[in-house]
This record gives structure tokens, sequence and C-alpha cells, in this order.
């Protein structure tokens, strides 16, 4: 199976491509230093990605800036981090690869359990999986051609440790559950689906 | 009470209105037909609207502009109507709002059920919900002065009959069970809430 990855050269891309890479072909993404150049907030600059990647048959997103801080900063522009970044940039991953995946390819986001557990300082990302979780339930059901979709939930995870205050009692998911997570929404049959990591 | 009501000029909203009136001060808010005017996707001219109120307790939205329509022609554009309107225009009614709203005010935004139970041509309300879900959560445990926020979530209701077609064998909400929904949210105690009205 050809697999690309989108948010590569982040903590979880860069485990998954590890992950996968031994029995599937992977084409890494991301701003920078991957072998694909994308910025997730540009449609103009994800249909590039895909008119470069060629033929493939799953798409796994790790990629998802959000604003983290005080709600006393929250307002619109900054709102709009998460918006423009984990939200639109992973709608848009689906919208644009639809009609560049071969048929009953799969794509599967990152969304997170903060949608429904939420955490000070990331209401911005709570709505972004929120979001996340609408449109996937949402496209499952308007996806031909056998296409799939999904989305894995971690709360945080255990090689970001810089995150570990901001989660108090949240035991961390391990680095394998996540892999367990895309390979379930990847090669398994389900669409849809929001996998939930929590420990 | 005082109780701004936003998106006053729409079917839900001037059911509302009739509803509180009799015993609350009501203000009735939209782009044109009302008391106070708003382009809830303007940051600016819900500040605008916030600073012509003066002193409330509570604000109702019932606005949500979202793409209704084939999935084949969603894309970016498109999908920004549901995420500047439906998402971001609540969104801001919140971060803005809770800088005017008087001490134990509350505030109570309109969702929906595609957000969990999504229909064909719906997928931009579908992430909208899903956003404003994970919105309210995280925005309940960062409020402060006893500020409230919680959302109702109808299927089709039974005053928009055009949109039965779409949702088959969903019964619609009755305009009773949307007011009680939103009498709930106002009038109750509770925070953080998806006030879910399926029949």
């Amino acid at each position: 199976m050809k697999i690309i990855i989108v948010g590569a050269s982040g903590t979880m891309g860069r485990y998954l491509k590890n992950a996968f890479e031994k029995e599937h072909e992977v084409i890494t993404a991301a701003t920078e230093g991957c072998e694909l150049k994308v910025d997730i907030t540009s449609a103009g600059s994800i249909e590039n990605m895909y008119k470069q990647a060629g033929s493939f048959d799953a798409v796994i997103s790790t990629a998802g800036p959000t604003f983290v801080g005080p709600w006393s900063k929250l307002n619109d522009k900054e709102f709009r981090l998460g918006v423009n970044g984990k939200m639109m940039g992973q709608v848009n991953l689906v919208l644009i690869g639809q009609h560049y995946i071969n048929p009953k390819g799969s794509f599967t986001l990152i969304t997170g359990a903060l949608a429904h557990d939420p955490q000070k300082n990331f209401a911005n990302a709570s709505a972004a999986n929120g979001a996340l979780e609408g449109f996937v339930r949402a496209a499952a059901i308007e996806l031909e051609n056998g296409i799939r979709i999904n989305a894995v939930s971690p709360t945080v995870i255990e090689n970001s440790p810089q995150y570990f205050p901001y989660f108090p009692g949240d035991i961390p998911v391990t680095m394998q559950q996540l892999e367990y997570g895309f390979r379930k929404a990847v090669f398994g049959a389900n669409t849809g689906q929001v996998i939930n990591l929590m420990c």
C-alpha cells in the first residue's frame, strides 16, 4: 500500500513513518524536511502535493496547528490558527484528496480527546477536534468509490512530555497505542469512526 | 432578566422572542429587521452590537449560516460559509460578549444533531456543530464570574418543512421542545452542556 503521511516531520508523523515503512511505501509530507512540501493552510499547496505524489492508497494526517494559551488571549485572530490549521487543513486534505486517491483508499485524520474532555488553554483545539469529528461522520456518507475516512483521537502522548502539565490526571497515550489507532483506521474496514485512545 | 436574541429575524429566533418576552426584557438582533443590527461574521460588528445593547444577562443565538448542497460542490470556499458563520460567528459572540455580559450571565448557542447524525448535503453543518460542541465544553471551564455556556441541539424543526426531505426518518422537533431546550439552558444552572432535542 502507498501511504502519504502529512505532518511527517512531527513527533507522531515520524513514529508512524517508521512503523509503517517496513511493510508499505510511505511518502512523507510537511512544511519542510520531508519528501513532499505542503502547507495545509493553503488549498493550492495541498492540491500541488497530491499532484506530485502520484497514485496512492491512504492519507494519514498528523498535522494540526492550534492556538495553545490562556483564554484571556483567545480572540478571533488566535482562534483562526486552529480553524485554518488543524480543522480546515485536514478538511481540505479530504475535499481535495478524494479526487486523487485510489478507489477503496482511506483518509485518517488526527483529532483529540480535548473535543470531549477539555483542558484550560486548549479551547481552540477542542473546537477544531469537534469540527473534525463531525466532518468525519458526514464525509463517510458522502465519499464514493469505497473511499473511507476515520479519525484517531489521543489525549496527550508519551513523546510530548512538555504538554503533561496541561493534562493533569491524563495517563499519556503510548506511541504504540497511537500506531495501533492509525493501523485500525488505515488497514481496517470501518468508516466514519473516531478511534478514541484514552488510557 | 435582559436577554439578547441573535438571529431574532429567523424561524427559531422569532419563536423564542415571543416565548420569552412575556416574562423578560428581550432585545432582538440580526443582520436586518431587528432592534440591533449585527453581522456575526464580523468581530467588529459583534463588538458594536454589545456596545449598543447596554447591560444584559443572557445571549441566545439562533444564528447559523452554513453551506447546504451537494458534496461535489463542497470546497474550501463553500466550507468557509459555515466556518465564518455558524461556527466562528457564535464563538466570537462568546469571546467578545464575555467582556460585556453581567456576572452569572449565560450564553446559549445553537448547534444541531448533524454533528453526530449526518445527512447528505450537510457536511459543513456537521463540522460547524461539532466545533461548537467542543467549544462549549472548553469555554465552560474558562469563563469567569459565574458566566455559563451551553448549546441547544435540535434535528430538523417543525417550522422548517422545506428541510424535511433532507432528514428522512427524523421526527421534527417541535417549536415548544426547542423553547424548552433554551429555557433549560438560560434559566437552569448547567454549564458546558449540549442539550439534545432529538425526538
